[in-house]
This record gives structure tokens, C-alpha cells and sequence, in this order.
């Protein structure tokens, strides 16, 4: 089934305005395709577009209100929310903001109140500097504060709908890649390898695959955010994909490294199976009541006999209607795991070779009894394509 | 080839300079990916994720300085920037700031300045609000200002090296579009023609495909925000794609409009001539010296005899480094057309089912002597598959 029922909807905003009321805020506004879909459902690749603004306001008490452009109505209409108000953008004039600052005035019953923006790492103000300035002008008295992290906070925790969704999508990256044994031959160009994934992924029932990371090597693979190049693979390469799946609005992001011809030397053989115990540690860790810091440790001290010099910053993070999302997997975040919360496990090692290592990825969601893995498990020894 | 020469950025930057020194803009502050990428090259799909801040300052005298994460140092070091000054992200203490405002400091010689940051529309502030309050609160004597504008206007400007690249963009959606007919059967879901597209568009050398809309039906089609469902198409549907296509970090953005098993009904038909008529109009009034409204106008009076209805809210806009791009073709906006400038024609036409459309979109490039299309033209007649 695509989409949510109604139900879904209303217990994620029950959940939301009871954090508003211990957080003392009468409002929030939510501006990112992220926060306004979660609350709304509210599903369109139209975001890739950055020309028009879009506004939800989650008041208090009943449903959230949309403030959108008119092209958006029809489609809003499909979801949950009725009260759905529209201008026909772009307004060079007026983009939405006076209709926004009246329809606040209406929520908080007067012009003042306490409107609350998601403000924490991983958050950003989707919409222009000037109507956000303009709104607060229009409003002196009004506060727009933090959130306090409630949002995230909301999102990190999904619901079973939510994780049946993030499993399709993993299952999706999963046939893709048994398949790349299709792609993969001597002196095919990173370019082309991302492209043959990229279809395989679409032929297993992907919607879109918005991102890729990859790469390949002896040792290992360098830069792993670098763009596809026309560097060649060779017999003895370890070949590494990292994917972000869409699916019904959802992702995975996990990765698969292969050995391609032959496997590799022995000491990346063992630093791969190093990564393959360390999620393995890193999930066993895994359990409503430990901390997010937990699971770093965990792997830290598998990969490096805790020393924590990973160079990503992190291993591994939350997941689900974006390719990353709130919390990092780093020794600072001291966050409580609880039952619904997906994550990936995502330690990364560098080899002697220099500048190359290897990381290795899987997605698993928090439930009573401990990590349940949502990516098919890689085995500590090297696929050989 | 890929990328750009150095001296690309180079001319950028000086442009940029000589708009601050009459804006009374000491630095310009920049967040967001394309604002990043057009300043400094740096091409990266690890934008899909939003956990890490990335922030370029433009002084104004000299290079382009990174404050990113070490994550981004190896790629930023292959770009034309030298200064590279980076934290370990995500940092729960300091995300970055303290090092932003440091630099800022140095920039701007002292806890004062002025810095422009795109405020208009079609931006937005990529960084959390939190951090955004915390920059300012460090440095209460500095002004964080709107940019007045510069950044877009000059994006909007391209060069013969990015108009080359939107052009072999173009050149990879026509090739998919013209191998529809392999994918197009009696009873495909649209779900499937969307995946069916995307595939042709790898095929034919896309690095990425983040943007597909579309639709199909007898009477055309009603809301193309709307995601793939299962609807399927039968014999005398149209059938519309609209596509993003992705090469080396520059976007096309056209449509195609096909018959599928039959013509569509005669007035259908006629509809989509008038788009066609309306798109030649639109191309015959861009030249240097018209303005923005002028192409409105003039696909207006063809599609609506001047009644300005279009529910869209525009009949184009910009094109290259994002999917849409400002200016948008409506009939407030008076910018003059240059020389470079990068444009779609996208007129809409109502039929006289209720609900139902046609879209027609064309890319063109404003040269010397009028528009020059990238895309490969349509004709007034379906393509039948």
C-alpha cells in the first residue's frame, strides 16, 4: 500500500502537540519537505523545484493547516488536512507571507503567541531570509523560537507503517545489489558503474535514486563524496556502493563492497571482516535504554580499540524520509534509544595504503528485544563478482 | 569534460565583487548547494543529506574560503579554492559557528561588516536557525544583510561552458524521449513509465534523474505535482513526461508530449498546437532588451488571447544549476533579458474536461540574436507510439 492512513497522521500530531504543550509553544511552523510530509503526507518530487515556498502550521489542538501555492491544492487535497489556503505563487508582491501571518493570527487568537521552528542540527528554514524577516516584521510581538527539538525528537521514533516502508526500500537495494555481477566487467568507468546500479535499483521497483556514493580500489576506495569520474575498475578492486533508495517516499541507505575478479590481499580481506563485526557489535548493542553513544563505542572499540579517530565523524545515523537524519552516531550524543527508532550502523577503516579505506553499512530498527536488521546482513567474507 | 576551468570561477567571483562593492557588501556568506557549487565547484551528491552545514564566504578582494566539514576537505582541495578550513561535523558543542565567525572576523578585519546572504526568492538558508541566532549573537555589531539580490542575478547569467552542459543535458532527455516507444505498452502503470523513463534517461548518459512528472489521459491530464500511482494507460491517452535530467551537475527541464496507440481526439490535438504555437511566440519575443514579462505576454496571448489564467502561476523560468531557477516568467517580472541567459517556455493549456491540461515545456538560451533552443523542438503534431 502507498501512503498512510489518516490514523497515522492524527497520532503523529496528537504526539507532537502534547511535546508543544511541555515545551509552551501554541504553534509550529514547518517549512521542509521532510517535517511537512511527515505531518501531512503531503508526497511530490516538486520540491526539487526551490522557487516556491511552502508552509504548514501545526496548531495546539486539531489538525495541521496548509498555506501553499494554488499548484499545490489539488494534491494537498488527497491527504489528510482540510483546511488547506493558497495563493497563486510566484508573488513578487507578496509570496505567501501576509496570507501565512494572518492565518497564525487566526491559530494563536490575536497577534502575539509562541510559534516554534524546527532550529536543531539537521534542520533548515526552507524559505526565504526576507519572508522570514518580513513575517516577524509584521508581527513584532510574535516570538519564532526553537522547537526545542521536538520535531526530529518526533520523527527519529517510527511507527510500524513507517518501518514496513524503510524494509521495502532496503529490499529494493538488496536485489539490486545480488544483481551487479550484470554491471560489473574489467575497465568499466566509476561513471558507468553508478549508472548500471542506478538502473538495476529502478528494475527492482525503485521510485527514484536521488543519491550514490561509491568507489574502488586496491586498498580500498579515497573520497567517498566525490562525484562519479572515469577512473576504470580492475581484477583484484574492492568496489564499494553506498545507495539511498526511494520507495514510497521512504529510504534506505546502506552499502554493499564487493571484490571484483579475484579477492583482494588479505589485509583488506580482514579490515572488511573487522567492519562486518563491528556492526555486529554495534547492533548487539542495540536496545531500548542504551544511549546513541553506546552503539559508537561499541563499534569504536572494534575498529580502533577505541580510540575514536573516525574520519567521517560518525558511524552511522538516523534514517527514513531523508537519507540521513537526527541522531549521529558520535560519543557525544548521549540520546536514549527506544523501540521504532531506525538507524544505520556504519563504521568506516582506513587500510595502510594512504588516504584509502573502507566502510561498510547496514540498516537495522531498534525493537524490545534489540536491533532487528532491515538490510539483508553482509557476510564478513568478500562477494566476488 | 567535466567541471570547469579555474578561470571560470575566476570571472564568477569578480562579477560577484564588483555587484558587493555597489551593494556596500563587505563578504557574502553561502549555504546551499548550488550557491556553493557555482562559486567554487564543488559537485557532490552528499547534499541529499542534511546533517552537515556547509559554509563558503566571499570576500571582497581574493578567493572563495570553505568553512566546511573534514568529510568535504579532500573534494574542496580539488576545486580552485586554496583556503580550506574545516571542524569534525556533527559537533553538538559547535557545528561549525565558532570557526564561521572566526573566519568572518578575519575577512571583514574585525567584529564589524556587512555580509549579504541570498535572501530573495528561490533561496533559502541552509544552516539550522539555531546556529544562524548563535552567528549573530557572537558578533552583535555585525549586520547579516540580503544580498540585494547579486547572487541569483548573476547565476541566472551563464556561461558558454555551463551553456554547453545544460545543452548536452537536453541532449540526453531528447535521446530517452525518443526511445519511448520501447517502454510505452497497453495497460503500463504510471509508476512504470515514470521507472521506464528514468531508465532510458541512464542509458543515454544521465548521471542522475532527480526530478520526473507527468501524466496521461484523453482529455490530457490533471495535477502533474502529483507522485506515480498505478493508473494505467490505454490506446488515445496522452501521455506526458516532464523531466530533471542531471549531467555533471547541470539540469535540463523539458517535457514531451506523446500519443499513445492513436491521435488523441481532435481538440486535444488542437490544444497542443496552440502550446507549440505559444512556445514559437514566446521564442520569437526573447532577445537582449525584452523583458521577462515580454515572453509571458506574448505565450499568453496565443494560449488565453491575454487573460493571464494560467494556473500554474508562471509560463517558465530559469534553468541550470537547480531544476527551476529564478526568474520565473510572469507578468510582474520586468528583468531584462541578457545574453546567457538560460529559460524555459512552459505554457499550460486548460481542455474542456474538468481538471484537465496540457503542458508544453522548451529550454532555450538567450543569445545575440534571439533564442537559440537547447532541447530538441517539437513539432505541432503528437508523436504516436
Amino acid at each position: 500500500m502507498r501512503g498512510f492512513e489518516p490514523s497515522e497522521f492524527a497520532v503523529r500530531t496528537q504526539g507532537l502537540q502534547a511535546a508543544m504543550m511541555a515545551e509552551g509553544l501554541e504553534a509550529l511552523l514547518l517549512t521542509t519537505e521532510a517535517d511537512i510530509r511527515y505531518i501531512t503526507g503531503f508526497l511530490t518530487r516538486f520540491w526539487e523545484s526551490p522557487s516556491r515556498a511552502w508552509y504548514v502550521i501545526v496548531p495546539a489542538r486539531g489538525k495541521p493547516i496548509a498555506v501553499i501555492p494554488s499548484i499545490g491544492a489539488a494534491l494537498m487535497g488527497t491527504t489528510w488536512v482540510d483546511d488547506i489556503r493558497t495563493w497563486r505563487a510566484p508573488d513578487l508582491t507578496d509570496d505567501g507571507v501576509g496570507l501565512l501571518s494572518a492565518t497564525l493570527d487566526e491559530v494563536l487568537g490575536g497577534s502575539a503567541g509562541r510559534v516554534g521552528l524546527p532550529a536543531g542540527h539537521e534542520s533548515n528554514l526552507r524559505m526565504p531570509l526576507n519572508d522570514f524577516w518580513a513575517l516577524m516584521a509584521l508581527r513584532p510581538e510574535r516570538q519564532f523560537v526553537s522547537d526545542g527539538d521536538i520535531f526530529r525528537y518526533a520523527r527519529s521514533v517510527k511507527t510500524l507503517a513507517e518501518i514496513d516502508k524503510i524494509r521495502a526500500a532496503c529490499g529494493v537495494a538488496g536485489r539490486a545489489f545480488d544483481r551487479m555481477g550484470e554491471v560489473l566487467v574489467e575497465g568499466l568507468r566509476k561513471e558507468d558503474y553508478y549508472r548500471g546500479f542506478q538502473r538495476l535499483c529502478l528494475e527492482e521497483g525503485a521510485d527514484f535514486v536521488p543519491y550514490i556514493a561509491g568507489g574502488h580500489g586496491e586498498w580500498g576506495y579515497g573520497d567517498i563524496i566525490a562525484p562519479a569520474d572515469d577512473s576504470q575498475i580492475t581484477a583484484g578492486d574492492v568496489v564499494m556502493l553506498d545507495t539511498g533508495v526511494l520507495l514510497d517516499g521512504y529510504f534506505c541507505d546502506y552499502d554493499r563492497n564487493f571484490a571484483f575478479g579475484t579477492p583482494p590481499r588479505q589485509e583488506v580481506q580482514d579490515a572488511f571482516a573487522t567492519l562486518v563485526d563491528a556492526v555486529d557489535a554495534g547492533a548487539a548493542a542495540a536496545k531500548p535504554g542504551a544511549r546513541v553513544s553506546d552503539l559508537f563505542s561499541a563499534m569504536d572499540q572494534v575498529v580502533t580499540g577505541g580510540k575514536n579517530s573516525a574520519d567521517s565523524g560518525r558511524f552511522g545515523h538516523g534514517l527514513g524520509l531523508q537519507l540521513t537524519e537526527w541522531p549521529s552516531l558520535i560519543p557525544d550524543e548521549h540520546t536514549l534509544l527506544v523501540e521504532g527508532m531506525v538507524l544505520t550502523l556504519e563504521p568506516s577503516i582506513e587500510t595502510t595504503a594512504d588516504g584509502q579505506l573502507l566502510v561498510h553499512e547496514e540498516n537495522i530498527v531498534i525493537t524490545r528485544s534489540g536491533a532487528e536488521f532491515l538490510s539483508p546482513r553482509a557476510s564478513r567474507t568478500f562477494k566476488v563478482f
